[in-house]
């Protein structure tokens, strides 16, 4: 087991919305927090309370002792990451690592074990709960790695997270989170095509969701993004062009053990047809124009 | 507007377990009940309670103030009504009829218009809610009818109903029905493949469904069902060929709309590929077994 830092100094990687928030919580509570952000802008406000900038994922991870990552895609993870600026090749030894973007099972495990061979200990730790839960500290954190890393990064995590729940070695964290977003991608395709049906067929959907809103249909999705798409009002709680990247990873993960998923699948087609007509900056639940085109 | 009869007697065709529940709150209540059932030792219980049995759908319908059916199948909805033992070649005129079964909005329509031509006044109000509801009378009851025939029945509906909605004229509680069907067959579609997937992966599901089951995939279907497809409780809440009925109804009615339903007819493939298997008489998260056979 790899010796690891006292946890004074936080580097925070990728300061949009949600991490923002995230890094506001754990300065708030005394840590040093080091950002940076590929869009300088969106750290003015966290470094005008305290946050320190730096000018490469490199240089964070050479100046903290625990390193958070929040970037877009696996690829931005990649690099961030391997990259030659990135944050394994300038951590100092005992640096533990967490990235919490959503991202690759397959990645996470090629990030862990190339920390071991440098001294460094990394976890997968993406989140469900969006701006909202990042905001009031009620994330979900799913974390896949090893439970000392679990335990010396969990006050950290805590300052973040409502459910903190190790599910497994590295990628079990992400791949909690994809059965979440597999579970969401058929659900929406459910509830939108309820939706649609009401009112193609002349019900007043809002009705209908008095009669149906309570029982075996009811959820999230239908409850929160129902009316939404009811109102016309594709505004993001989160993004089109995220959600398809998350089922990519799904599909992929899938398809390398040999899991048909016909649901998703069936899902992303939809999604995909959305973004390629100029919906990929809607909410997820535009998924509804699909079927009142 | 028809005369309808003062509600003195009702007539309850159809006395499974949810007829039974249903029927025996009626007679709680003091009305006078008239039973009729395929199978007729479904009845003894209620009938040592007070209830009267008659030989044919007919009869019941001709010494019934109002006629309540809870059948199978549209089929079964259609000989019920129109066939020549059937209620509406024997009602008296005055008299209210209430169709519960989950059955076609087409037929709906059509029983409706062949009622008013004889004086009487036939309304759709298909349930959700299952065993559980019936006994508790907490149904969720959708409504399609006129206004009036509506407020007549409302009394009765009530001794059954938590949520009791009219959604439009005639067939309209059954397109409700039939969304709240849309919306569940995706969504179970959607449980299954996360389920699916953690166990495939080496995921802990129960452990899954910690981190996922308060966020944005929560719901009915993941919620309740999730730890019975977890657990391999394949026991039925609902029968697989039940809602296979519904789904066909459903995808024809969408059919006849030109309303695409991606969603649902994925998922009803998978449904009819397990009813092929053998699987018709398991509940409706036996939908799992698809995925990890």
């Amino acid at each position: 087991m790899t010796n690891l830092k006292e946890i004074k100094t936080v580097g925070f990687i990728g300061v949009g919305i949600m991490g923002n928030s995230m890094a506001g919580h754990i300065l708030a509570a005394g840590y040093g927090v080091n950002v940076y952000n590929r869009t300088k802008a969106k750290t003015d406000a966290i470094v005008a309370k305290g946050a320190k900038w730096f000018d490469t994922p490199g240089a964070i991870a050479a100046n903290s002792d625990l390193v958070i990552t929040m970037v877009g895609f696996p690829s931005d993870v990649e690099e961030v990451y391997m990259g030659e600026q990135g944050i394994l090749h300038h951590a100092q030894p005992g640096t533990t690592l967490i990235d919490m973007t959503t991202s690759s099972p397959s990645l996470a495990r090629t990030i862990s074990e190339a920390a071991l061979t440098k001294g460094l200990a990394a976890i997968d730790a993406p989140v469900s709960g969006g701006d909202i839960g990042a905001r009031d500290a009620k994330l979900t954190i799913m974390v896949g790695g090893d439970s000392a890393t679990f335990n010396h990064a969990l006050p950290v995590l805590k300052l973040m997270g409502g459910s903190i729940v190790l599910q497994g070695g590295p990628g079990m964290g992400q791949h909690t989170k994809m059965c979440n977003q597999i579970v969401i991608a058929s659900t929406i395709m459910g509830v939108s095509e309820g939706i649609a049906y009401a009112k193609k067929v002349g019900l007043d959907p809002s009705s209908v969701m008095q009669s149906i809103g309570g029982g075996a249909a009811s959820g999230f999705q239908l409850n929160i993004l129902g009316p939404k798409m009811i109102a016309g009002d594709f505004a993001p709680g989160f993004y089109i062009e995220h959600f398809i990247k998350d089922l990519n990873i799904a599909l992929s993960e899938a398809k390398a053990m040999n899991l048909e998923l016909p649901g998703l699948i069936q899902a992303k087609k939809l999604y995909d047809q959305l973004a390629a007509n100029g919906h990929s900056k809607d909410g997820t639940q535009g998924l509804i124009q699909f079927y009142l085109a």
